[in-house]
């Protein structure tokens, strides 16, 4: 292969990354895991399946870094440097907006549903996702309670795995529910979670 | 028919809807809410359709039955009396070894992970199952957190909606996550929990 051969490989790829896991989210929010197919996802990628299998072992590891880039690219995530210098609150505070329209959606629940629906009857999809992404962001998440807590407005009893779960519970349980909230009120409802955790003044 | 007929009919009803509530959880939990029909139900417990339709005007509505059996017979719930009358600390501390025992069961974690795996896809089945079982259940909560709340020992700027949210959501992601735990392990999760919202002591 030639330097030029790569040089217009390069953009292709990426193309044909997004177009994979594009096609990847919306088959497993469509069918779930059961449902979906490295052949069905490279077919509706426009891609072969070789292309799909030199980037991705199997449909799990797909799957999850598929769910990623609906979560990565709506919530905007604190640095690990922001949380050991900035306020837990203002940080907090700077969030909630972009969580609050990221949790609302319809592709949002839908994709809460399959997950949870699949934990399960297809385990190695949670432990794919929960390994590659969901373990890095608990660390920052604990970071910022651990800071909170040394500020003093989280309790110093706090269980910080626990007070994590609470949170992520509350907001993955409440889209679940029967009359789901709009923007508006997940803002509200945010406030209220983060409060109780003491993430955000009384 | 006979008031003899009548007589002999009544344990036989009894048994049928066991049967029947029996087979729909276990046919729920194999394959879902779309995998299973009111015609596997009836067949499955032994029972011709007509019966099934006799006391349950669709799946969902049977399925919601047969999902409380399993949680209403593990747990004891307190009564409103109590909740009135009794300590908080007291009323919880006396839940937590039946709530711990019934929250690691395989077939828990398997009914939760149905239940929220269908709460997009087939809506009627949350529907039927918050509005018969759930929301009676959120009163009794509601009146516990507003005791405790009055009491001092739940702070006075918590919101009782948010904070049942938080106490179901967490043990309800807790059961779904990789590595769940054991009964000992729940004991002490759910502990910390209760803690954390003020319905057990520091």
């Amino acid at each position: 292969m030639t330097a030029g051969a790569v040089g217009r490989g390069r953009p292709r790829d990426a193309e044909a990354d997004r177009a994979i896991l594009r096609a990847g989210l919306e088959l497993f929010i469509e069918r779930g895991v059961e449902g979906t197919s490295i052949e069905q996802i490279a077919k509706k990628a426009g891609v072969g399946k070789p292309t799909v299998y030199r980037r991705w072992s199997g449909k799990e590891e797909l799957i999850a870094a598929a769910m990623e880039t609906l979560v990565a690219d709506e919530v905007q995530w604190a640095s690990s440097e922001q949380i050991a210098t900035e306020s837990p609150y203002a940080l907090v505070e700077a969030a909630i907006d972009g969580a609050a329209a990221a949790t609302t959606t319809a592709q949002y629940r839908a994709l809460v549903a399959r997950v949870f629906g699949s934990a399960v009857s297809h385990p190695e999809l949670m432990a794919t996702y929960w390994q590659h992404y969901i373990v890095p962001r608990r660390k920052l998440a604990a970071a910022l309670l651990e800071r909170a807590r040394d500020l003093g407005t989280v309790s110093a009893d706090t269980d910080v795995e626990v007070a994590i779960d609470m949170m992520v519970g509350a907001i993955t349980y409440r889209v679940l529910q029967p009359d789901p909230p709009d923007t508006p009120e997940m803002r509200r409802y945010l406030r209220a979670v983060y409060r109780q955790i003491g993430l955000l003044p009384s």
